[in-house]
């Protein structure tokens, strides 16, 4: 039997029955964390769950960064350098992941505190996170103030990415179930996922088909 | 054994080979179908896989709409309308969901072809979809226009939402599992989730715990 909520009944409910209702219902997201270093030389890493895709050409993501204090370290970084890294993240480490969404002082890097570790790569100032099997270094290109609620989205080009050789098909698609990504809901619920099928490019008035393996 | 594709690698990918790539490495994405008539009264449905969370209170969220054809149906349609509704995707109708992003004319609904519901509700102009069981009635707030590649950002704000109600739990989670919603990978890879845990609120220095069921 469904229930019906209507705005009235969601801004009257309690502040934090709110936040993780509303939160639950865009569905299943992303989840990543992003590794910012600071101008003193401070690392942080940060748990998110609002990367959006925007464009492949360029390549193109965004995410939206909440006006408190977690996540303005990594903002503040990103602004600083204009850099951070996007790692997925794998069932193995998925509770020192959500552990970085603990408040934190600046100047204790999540890294140390969560034994995730920290990998530098040529060309990037930021740390990656070794655990990670997909990474993505990326490069700030745009800050979007959102008026209705004070929250920010990052704009970012993807510069580099590295991925397990045998998760991608021959037509680009990543699979990211074999490379072990993981997936979340509302802020707290970690899920692994299994393949139902791919699908072949739609076509009007022709049944949908499967894609065969590539 | 990873790969590492520079900015020059992915610009030199084929086309359609690059947006497969990048599609599928923002991770698991929120899959909705969208619903939506025009003035003249023509329906229209579209399946979007870019929903992201902005904040609670007042209940707002995102989504991209990309500058082509069969985006802009939708996109006509909400900002003559000021109105739209979003519809979780069930297993049981996946392979309906993913051929609304057939090309089909604009006086034809997808409805119609894919033989999903129209669900009517008082106060809503804009049709929901019968078959899902978490449905969102969302009024327009704001369009961002992204310079980088001319794709359009819809804010909206939440109007209604409609829940079976075993499926929230006592501290306003939804379990979008046990509502049968799934998941999305790149553009055409659709996945059922299997929850691993729910993670109680994370402080600093204490180790992270179990959330027990609500």
């Amino acid at each position: 039997m469904n229930k019906e909520f209507h705005l009235t009944d969601i801004l009257a409910f309690e502040q934090r029955f709110r936040a993780t209702f509303i939160n639950s219902l865009g569905g299943f997201k992303s989840l990543a964390l992003i590794g910012t270093r600071s101008r003193e030389g401070n690392t942080n890493l940060a748990i998110f769950n609002s990367l959006f895709h925007i464009g492949a050409n360029p390549p193109l993501f965004g995410f939206i960064v909440r006006p408190d204090s977690v996540d303005r370290h990594t903002l503040n970084n990103i602004l600083e350098t204009g850099e951070f890294t996007v790692n997925h993240v794998r069932e193995v480490f998925y509770e020192k992941a959500h552990q970085t969404s603990a408040r934190y002082p600046s100047d204790i890097s999540e890294f140390a505190t969560t034994q995730l570790t920290e990998e530098y790569k040529a060309g990037y100032y930021a740390p990656f996170v070794k655990e990670s099997h997909i990474q993505i270094g990326a490069h700030f290109t745009q800050k979007i103030d959102i008026q209705e609620n004070g929250t920010i989205m990052i704009i970012a080009k993807i510069k580099s990415v590295s991925i397990p050789e045998d998760c991608i098909q021959t037509d680009g698609f990543v699979d990211l179930e074999k490379a072990g990504t993981i997936t979340v809901s509302g802020i707290d619920s970690y899920h692994r996922t299994e393949k139902i099928a791919r699908l072949a490019y739609a076509k009007p008035f022709i049944k949908t088909s499967e894609l065969n393996s590539l």
